[in-house]
C-alpha cells in the first residue's frame, strides 16, 4: 500500500496557535468527512455534521489501496477548514466524534450528562467493532459460529444492560436527559449497520422485540427534523446501498 | 451469568449536582480500579492513578463470572468517592482513561495537545483490542493465519505512522510536547501487553528492531518516576505473572 503519512495540522504552526484557531465560531469551519461509500464507521459523523447545519463535504475515498493520504493509513479522516483559513486533519471515531458532538451540542448540558452521553457512545460503537472483526472480517471457516456466539451473549448483553439504563432515563427515547445525543446517533447508527450485515434482518429484529426502549431510540433519531435533509440526499443513500451490496458477503 | 446492572449514580442526584461533586479537587477523592487479575485493560488507569498520586485501590474481581455487579457487565469499572462523599461509577477504557487523565494532568496544556494525545492513545488502544478480538480469543483454528496477518499487516502499519508522527515531535520520547501524557502510557503498555503473548518476545523485538523512536516512548514511560512506586508493588507485580500465565494459551 503506497502510503502519505499526513501531518494533524501545518508544521509550522504551534499547538496554541492551532488550539484558538479550532476552537474559533464552529459553524463559520468547513468540514470534510473522507471515507468509504458505505455507512459503518462513517455514519456517525455525517449525521453529527448534517444535525450541526455544518458546511461539510462527504468525501468519498479514491484510488485505494493503489494511493493512502492519511495520518494512520486508515479512514475516516475529517478535514478541518477552520474560520480563519487553517487546515488542520482529525483521525480515529472516538475523537472525530467527541470533537465534532461537542462542537455541535451533542454532550448534554454539563459534564456528569457528557460523562454518560460519552460511555453509552462507547458501549455501542465498540458493539459494532467487536461484531465487525469477530464475524464481518474474521476467516469464512469461523464466521458461522462467531456470529452464533454473537447473538447468544454478546447482542443480548447489550441490549439488557442499555434497556436497563434506557428505563432509569424514564423510556423517552434518549440515553441522558429529554434531547437527541451522541449516544442516541450512535445507537441508531449500530442498528442500521447490523442490518445490512448477512442475517441482518434477524438481528435488528432481535433488538427490536427485546427492548422497545433501544428501538425508541432508534426511531427519535430516525424522525429528528435536523437529520432529514442529509437522509433523504442521494449521498445518504447511496451509502446504504453500497453497504447492503459490501457486507451481504464478507469474511476473509 | 447472574448479574446486577448497577447505576452510574445515586438515583436521587441531579446531573447539575453529580457533576460538582466530580469537578471538586481530584486529590481529595478516592478511586477504586475493579478489573480482573492481570494487566492488559487494567493497566492504564491503574498507571494513571499511580502517576496522579491519588488515593486508589486496585479492586480486583472475584467470584466472575458467578456473579456480576457492573453497568454493562463487563469490567474495568472506576468506583469514585467524591470529596464531598458521593459514589459514583464509570466504565468503558476510553471515559475512564481520558476522565483520569484530565484529573492527574496527562492530556497536555492546551485543546489541540489534548486531541493529539488522545487520538495517539486511540490509535494504540485499539491495536491492542483488535489483536485481542482478532487473535488471541479467535478461535484456534484461525489463530496462527490471524497472527500472521496482525504481524505483517497491521502492526507494521502501526509502526511506521507512529514512527513519522514521534519524528515529527522530535523523537523525545513522547507523542505531544515535552513531557508524560495519556498517549505514552497507552502504548508502553500495549507493548507490555504484547509481551505477555504467544510469540511475544518476536512481536515486541520487532517494534523495537523498528523504530527507536517507540522504543524511546517506552523506556521514558518505565523509567517515570511518579510510576515507580506501584510498578514496585507485588499488586503490580502479581498482574504482570498472572498475565504471563492466562495469555500463554489462548484461543477459544
Amino acid at each position: 500500500m503506497p502510503l502519505t503519512i499526513t501531518r494533524f495540522a501545518p508544521e509550522d504552526l504551534s499547538s496554541t496557535e492551532v488550539s484558538k484557531s479550532l476552537t474559533t465560531d464552529s459553524l463559520s469551519a468547513s468540514y470534510k468527512l473522507e471515507y468509504f461509500d458505505v455507512s459503518s464507521v462513517g455514519a456517525v459523523p455525517r449525521d453529527i455534521l448534517s444535525f450541526g447545519n455544518a458546511q461539510w463535504e462527504d468525501l468519498v475515498v479514491t484510488n485505494w489501496p493503489a494511493e493512502v493520504k492519511s495520518p494512520f493509513g486508515l479512514f475516516p479522516v475529517l478535514h478541518i477548514k477552520t474560520a480563519d483559513g487553517r487546515e488542520i486533519r482529525l483521525t480515529e471515531s472516538f475523537v472525530i466524534e467527541h470533537f465534532l458532538a461537542k462542537q455541535f451540542g451533542l454532550l448534554g448540558d454539563n459534564e456528569w450528562e457528557e460523562l454518560q452521553i460519552k460511555t453509552f457512545h462507547s458501549s455501542s460503537l465498540y458493539l459494532r467493532e467487536r461484531l465487525t472483526i469477530r464475524v464481518t472480517w474474521n476467516y469464512k471457516e469461523v464466521q458461522e459460529k462467531a456470529l452464533e456466539a454473537f447473538l447468544s451473549k454478546d447482542l443480548p448483553l447489550w441490549i439488557k444492560t442499555h434497556t436497563k439504563h434506557l428505563k432509569d432515563n424514564g423510556s423517552n427515547g434518549h440515553y441522558v436527559g429529554n434531547k437527541t445525543s451522541l449516544a442516541d446517533l450512535q445507537t441508531a447508527n449500530v442498528i442500521d449497520h447490523l442490518k445490512c450485515l448477512y442475517k441482518g434482518d434477524a438481528i435488528v429484529q432481535q433488538i427490536q422485540q427485546g427492548s422497545p426502549e433501544i428501538w425508541k431510540v432508534k426511531e427519535t433519531v430516525d424522525k429528528e427534523p435536523r437529520l432529514q435533509k442529509w437522509r433523504q440526499s442521494d449521498g445518504y443513500k447511496t451509502h446504504i446501498a453500497f453497504s447492503q451490496a459490501r457486507y451481504a458477503n464478507t469474511g476473509i
